[in-house]
Order: C-alpha cells, then structure tokens, then sequence
C-alpha cells in the first residue's frame, strides 16, 4: 500500500488548514499516478492516526475530496480513487504534444493599426525618479475604504444576485447615485436613463466614436490634442480637422469657418483642461460652441477628464449643463479620483444615444463588475467620494505650488510654463536651444526618466516643444530630488554646447 | 450665532465614527446656506460640552473639515467656514437652469445598428420562475474567498501599485499562473507573450473580430450559432457564410468546399460544445479543421467558453492545444466558473496578434482591473479556482441528470432532447405540432418565464424549433417546480387544440 503516513507532510503553521494540506497531497498524488484510479484509501482512523491529527480532521478532507471528484465512498467496502477522474486526457487528438512549440507569428492575415503603436514601457530600477505625464498618486487611494466596502456589500447574501449577468447599462444604485452626484458637482439636469456606466472614461470615448464617426465622418480636434483620443477617432473611421487652441482653449470661431465649408459630425474637447496644454476653454466658448452645434448638429464629445482637479477657483460648469438641445456627450470617470485600476466611467447623453451606446457595449464587454459599481454607489451616497476627492485636491494643490516655485527658482532659463488652474500636470515649453530629445538622454544619465514620446503633443509637426509634467504623483521631497536633477541635466547640457 | 447644539444630532449607534457625524452635519449647513463663508465655529470646548462628547472628537471632525477645505483656522483668531469653498458656482455660463430639460432625443445623428437591438430583459415577480439559456447559478459563486482574498491584496503596501495604470496585456502575475494552468487543463504549450487579459470571453471576440474581419473578410459559422458571436462580427464588418451542424459539430467538409470557392478569413467554432444544440466537435474534425486552416491559412476563434464543464467523460483538448502552425486564437473565461459580473477572460494567440490586440485594447478600456486579476492569479495558484470548478461540476452533473429524468418522465411527449455530454442547458425541439410562441404565452399563466427568443437560434430560418433551457442554476426543487408548470402548460395547450 502506497505510504501515506510517510509522504503526507503537514505543516501546522501554514496559513492553510489541514484538512486541506491533506487534499492538496492526495490530489498530487493522484495526479502523478503515484494513486491510480481504483486504489483504495486508508480508513479515517487509521490515517488520522499515522499523522497524529483529529479522525475529524481526516473525514473533513475526504469530504473534499469526495465532493471535487477524486474519491468514491463504496458502502461496506471503503474509499477509492476514483476511476473517472477530473482530469485530462488526450482522446485520440494530439497524442503526440512532445515538442514545445509557441508561435510567435501567426498564419493568417489580420488588420494592422501602425497608428496604434507605442513604444513599450521599461520596468525601471527603484532607485530611479521617473516622471509621468500626469496621474494620481496611487499611494493616496483610498483603498481601506473600498476593501470594507466592497467586503460588506459580498457578506450580504442578497448581494449574490449582484455576481449575474445584469443590465448592459449598468448597476442601477450606481446610476441612480450618479443622478444626484452630476447634478450637484456639475450642475447637469439629468436622470436615470441618461446615464450609461463604462470602464473609465476611455470606454466612453470609444462608443461614442464608433457610434459617430462610422464611414469617414468629420471630426474637429485642437491642434495639440489627446493623442489617445486621435487614435480612438482614427480607430472608428473618423477624418480629423485640426483647429488651434490658446489661452481660452478651442478656438470657436474657427470651428466655425469649418462648418461653414464642410459638414463636421463631431467637435471634440476637453473643457476643462484641454489636454496636453491644461487651458481652460472659457465660458464665452462654451456658449459659442454650443450655438454653433445647435446650429450645424453637431455632436459635442466632452471629455471632462479633469473636472473635479481645479485648484484655482470653483471650475467652470460643463458644456453639458447648459446643453437643451441634445448636442453633449459628457464623458467622465473615477479612475482619477479613486485610482485607476478601478475602471468606473460614465457616458452621459440623449436617451436615445445612450441606449445605442449600450448595445454596442454589450457586445463589446457584456457588463461591468457590478459588485465595484455597488461599492462606489456605497461611497458616493455616504460622502466618501467627495471627501476623499476634496482631501486630494487640497494635497495636489500643493504640490502643483510647490512644483511651480521650485521650476520658477532653479529652472526658469530652460524653459517656460503657466501655472496651471487644475489637472494633474505642467506644460513645460523648452527654450528653443534645447531639444527634449537631448534632455531626455542626459537625464537618463541621472536616473531620471522623463516622458521621452514629445512627438504625442506635436500633432500638426510644429515642433513647439512642450511636454507635460505630471506633478500629482510626486511627494514633496521626490519634487525637489526631481529638480535638483533637472539642474543638473540643464548643466550638464550648457556644458557640452560650450 | 448659529445653534449647533441644537442642529447636530448625533447617533451612537450608528456605524459611522461619531466625528464623521459632525463633518457631514457641518457640510450640510454650509451647503445650505445656514453657514455661510467666514462664519465663525465655536471653539472645540464648547461644541464638546454642548454636544455631550470628548473634546478629541471635535478637533478629529475639524481637522477632518480643514482637510477637505469646508473650513479655515486663523492663528489667533478661531475657526471660520472658507470663503473659497469647494462647492459648485456657475460662472457666467448658464445663469438660468432653472427649467429641467431632460434630452430624450439627440439634434446629431449616429450610426444605427439594428443587428444589435434585443428586447430589454422585464424584471418579474419573485414568484416567477424565470428559465435562463445556460448561465451558472451565482449561489454558488465563490463570494467569500473572492472577497478574503481581494482584502489580503488590498492590504498590502506594496500592493498599492497595482491601483495604477499598468500593462495593456493584463497583470503579471495572472500571466504567469495562466501559463501553468492552461498548459495542464488544456494541454496548451504556450508562455506569457500568447496571453492577452481581456473582460470575459465576449471581449476577447470582439478583438479578435476587429482585427480579423476589417472591411468585409469572409467568416465561417455553423447554421445555428450563439448569436452574440453573429452580432460581434456584423458589426466589425465581416460577412458570414453558413455551415451545417450534425451530432459531431460543424461540418468540415462542407468548410472544406467553401474554401475551394472563396477566401475564407475565419472559421468561428465554439468546439466544447457548439452554442446552441450543445453538441462537441468531434476529435477527427477537429483534425481537419486544423489542417485546413493551415491549407488556406484562415484563423481559428476557437471559443472554448464550455470547456470546464464537461460530464460525461474527460474533455476533448482544444484544437489550440494541437495548433503548431499558428492558426488559432483560443478564448476563455472565468465568468462561468467564478461569477458572470467578475468578468475575467483571456486570448491565446501567436505573439504577433496578441500584441496587436493588447494595443486595440488600450484605446477600448486601457487596461483591466489589476486588483482582480491579482486576486484570481492568488485562487488559481492556491487551487481555490480548480477546487471551486470540481465541486460546481458535481452539482451541476447532478442538476443535468435530475432535469433530463424529469423531462423524460414528464414531458417526453411534447419535445425531444438529447442529454448534453456538458455545458449549462439542454437544446430542446419542440415537436411541430407545438409552437414556442403559444407555449410561452400559456407559461406566463403559469408564472413561468421561458426564454421568448426562439428566433435568436434560427439564423437560417429552417424553423427547427430548437430553444435552449438552461438547468445549472436551478436547484432540486426549483427544478421540480419547473418540470411540474410546463406539464401544466402543455395540458392546457393540448386542451385549447381540442
């Protein structure tokens, strides 16, 4: 008989409970063929006394055992492994995998994107200081909160309906939170069939666009603009129009002159703060833009991104609260404010775009983790999204100043930036003797690694020179230890043009 | 002054900390109006006397409230609410919401797609007994270790990274374990490059037919075929040819005839077991369909959504497991096994691909959440997945067996079925005398909802009269319960034709 008192080895100070250490070893054992099917197993008593454990112990790992499949109890004869087992055989298909063979190329043709290509992130050593182009501090999500939360709503057992297949539109707690959460942060004036729940505002971005740019329909962007939006534009079909941005964001009257020469479908912004020069489109544009689509139809993407990062005074409403005509797709997330691993956006539109909108998601990704959207209506109806949202501001409003006067104090001959009202990051102008490429290279030289794609700000090829440097990420000492290495790059610079 | 003592109702036995109490309280006020910026607070001994509480309390709810911005101290002076308060105020931009306009319709157009309309799923009665199509029974979902687990992660300091953005492929670690896992119960030989995360299988489909099938490719499905699939390769623009289905799958032969004629771009087989009759394509098939696709170098979508949940014998491996050309995209999930709304699924393709769908997945969703996929990656590792999978699978055999008795017993003479070897639901034709119609008008009299969608498993108009009756979410006596109704519903039905 196979030795089970020698080669079952408990470990009682294992985070596993016995009963299943013993499992895992018979399951192993089965597995190997070191059980075959059919071999009898010691009675309870027997073997909880070869290991020196409860009989109880024993019968709970039989149980077990029993119930996944591997063991059969035969009244009056005893436990065997059992001779259909779970596990895999090969059935007259395929009896020879002996070779390992991974593809690597495929041999059949499929539809290539080059417009989607990035360069892949490098994992980097920990001792390096590597800036980002403006995300949260993840160090600051408020992760307890949602770990209690996301427990307390699984311990309810009428929360199991929430584990099913559930409306393509979202959780319906988290829709009808969002009613009273947009209406009071952001003045909208919607209701429950306005809304439909994606993953982070990317999602959003990517319906609306499939459902409006089909065959080659016109679309405006500014001049410098979200890169990842072009491509999700270019993805759907769309044919983008270039027009300029300055200190009030999109320019409206140009927008303007192309409507009057050709018919646009959409005009994309990012009120509040265009991305990547963190302006904020002013409230005479607004109203402006909205006219004009009123009057030309068209659809308004408005990726408000950054709505609830404004640091210098109350931020402006969105476009979509003063929209009666049914132009505004409003677009937003949480994954800023909570963290961004936490995909939880929202779409908001006309009833009859929301419901398109949800059927292309449907078959898209079917649903959301409904037991996520729970836990955040949870935290919008008790406050603690709004707590937590103004904790954050106040931390990164700090951080914003202290980037500003440091960069003022002992970078200002480099380069030129405004401070900006809101966001999470800096744009950051190079003095035209410089070129990032070169700083890039040089800072790595430092053990710091800066946003090296420049090129994804340059969509008209103006060579301006401006990146984005996220300051919402960093710590104050990180701040300064970032700084201090950038006046060391620029020295190094000034001294091998000399 | 304002009567604190009198407005601030404290409850002690809520679950909220008693100083939160006093934050959300003063917010409230100073959202109202009743404390308006620069108002002074009384000092935290005297609110802790009138409000019967410690001092400490106090001093927690005003730091709490500096925290958030409501409130400001000033250095010898006291406390005061802030005069720039994080509240919404509109800015010379919609002066005048006063009138509630809700847009039912957009002023801009957008591409329909009428493929994609189905009626919107009612919400019945609890009386009811509604039949599903074939989807687990989310009573027995894994609820509890999911949530232990997830919690362990969370509090993890290290862990927080995971809360960032991360890699478009998925998280590592759930790579790694998929590797394993997949290469032992599926007899796959690939490595971490062959591996995309995506949100359930649905996704996986969807990327895998916008790269495929881009501006009019040719796809193969079988006559009778999930319609979901049908919808997803409409939609990105592909054109589907029909193949009959028997007792052994999708006919190759008649695939291979089709090829002679045409370039085929993708065969779509759901192999374990074909969605909807339920059947399993044959080892010998499988064979040649992989020689085929070599032959005429068209790709696999290999949608293997079934493969856990086989009774009779040990599954057939997947045809990705003999694919040593590079042919098949394989994809799976764990929404069957763990819970529909935790929606985690994979692509298995040559490298080539995969990466291709990793960056069209970027502009999608950009990523999935890493914090599940971490807890996953932890229960496949510590066998909490597999051990969930064997014990399900004994239930749902025994959930099959008791149906298939019942149905025959009870209700041979009005369809026939075949006992499925595996999967959630019996593919049941009705005889023709009968029409699915009537017989689900009579149910609802019964309180008995049956799937009305017939035609969704028609997609050649042969009027087979074919729906699928899901049993794995149905315990003995709900069973029993349904079983008794529709013998009711056909007495009736027999009786009106009489």
């Amino acid at each position: 008989m196979f030795p089970f008192k020698k080669n079952i080895i408990l470990d009682r100070d294992s985070n596993r409970n016995l009963y299943l250490q013993i499992c895992d070893q018979i399951i192993g054992f089965i597995k190997s063929g070191k059980l075959p099917p059919s071999t009898r197993l010691p009675g309870t008593r027997k073997l909880a006394e070869d290991l020196n454990i409860h009989r109880k112990t024993v019968i709970a790992a039989y149980d077990e055992l029993i119930a996944q499949g591997w063991i059969k109890t035969v009244p009056a004869k005893g436990t065997f492994v059992s001779n259909t087992l779970p596990i895999i055989k090969t059935q007259n298909f395929s009896k020879t995998i002996n070779e390992v063979y991974k593809n690597d190329k495929s041999n059949f043709s499929f539809h290539k994107r080059p417009y989607l290509y990035r360069k892949p992130n490098t994992v980097y050593k920990k001792e390096i200081l590597r800036i980002d182009d403006g995300v949260p501090d993840n160090r600051l999500a408020p992760i307890d909160e949602i770990a209690k939360t996301y427990r307390n709503i699984t311990q309810k057992t009428y929360h199991k309906s929430l584990l099913g297949y559930r409306s393509i539109y979202g959780n319906d707690e988290l829709r009808n939170a969002l009613v009273s959460y947009l209406n009071q942060t952001r003045g909208l004036h919607i209701d429950k069939d306005n809304i439909l729940i994606t993953r982070g505002s990317q999602m959003g971005i990517y319906l609306a666009s499939q459902l409006l740019l089909h065959k080659k329909k016109n679309i405006i962007i500014g001049t410098t603009n979200y890169m990842t939006a072009d491509n999700t534009f270019q993805e759907a079909g769309g044919i983008l129009h270039q027009v300029p941005v300055d200190k009030n964001g999109l320019d409206t009257v140009a927008i303007e002159n192309v409507c009057k020469n050709k018919t646009i479908d959409v005009v994309y912004t990012t009120s509040h703060h265009h991305h990547p020069t963190t302006v904020t489109l002013s409230a005479e544009r607004r109203m402006h833009l909205l006219e004009l689509a009123k009057q030309y139809r068209f659809a308004i993407i408005e990726d408000d991104y950054d709505y609830d990062f404004h640091y210098s005074h109350a931020p402006i409403l969105p476009l979509a609260s003063n929209d009666y005509s049914g132009n505004v797709i409003y677009i937003g997330g949480f994954t800023k404010i909570i963290a961004p691993a936490m995909r939880i956006g929202y779409l908001i539109a006309p009833k009859d775009f929301v419901d398109e909108a949800a059927r292309l998601r449907r078959i898209i990704d079917r649903q959301g983790d409904t037991l996520l959207e729970q836990t955040l209506a949870k935290m919008i109806i008790n406050g603690d999204v709004q707590r937590h949202c103004n904790k954050v501001l106040k931390i990164y409003k700090e951080r914003r100043d202290l980037f500003c006067s440091l960069f003022k104090e002992k970078l200002g001959d480099y380069f030129d930036f405004d401070i900006p009202n809101g966001g999470m990051a800096i744009w950051v102008r190079l003095h035209q003797k410089y070129h990032w490429d070169d700083v890039v290279k040089i800072a790595e030289q430092h053990n710091l690694v800066l946003n090296h794609e420049w090129k994804r700000y340059d969509n008209d090829n103006s060579r301006h020179n401006g990146i984005r440097i996220g300051f919402a990420s960093l710590n104050k000492e990180e701040a300064r230890e970032f700084v201090d290495r950038m006046a060391k790059v620029f020295d190094s610079l000034n001294e091998e043009t000399l």
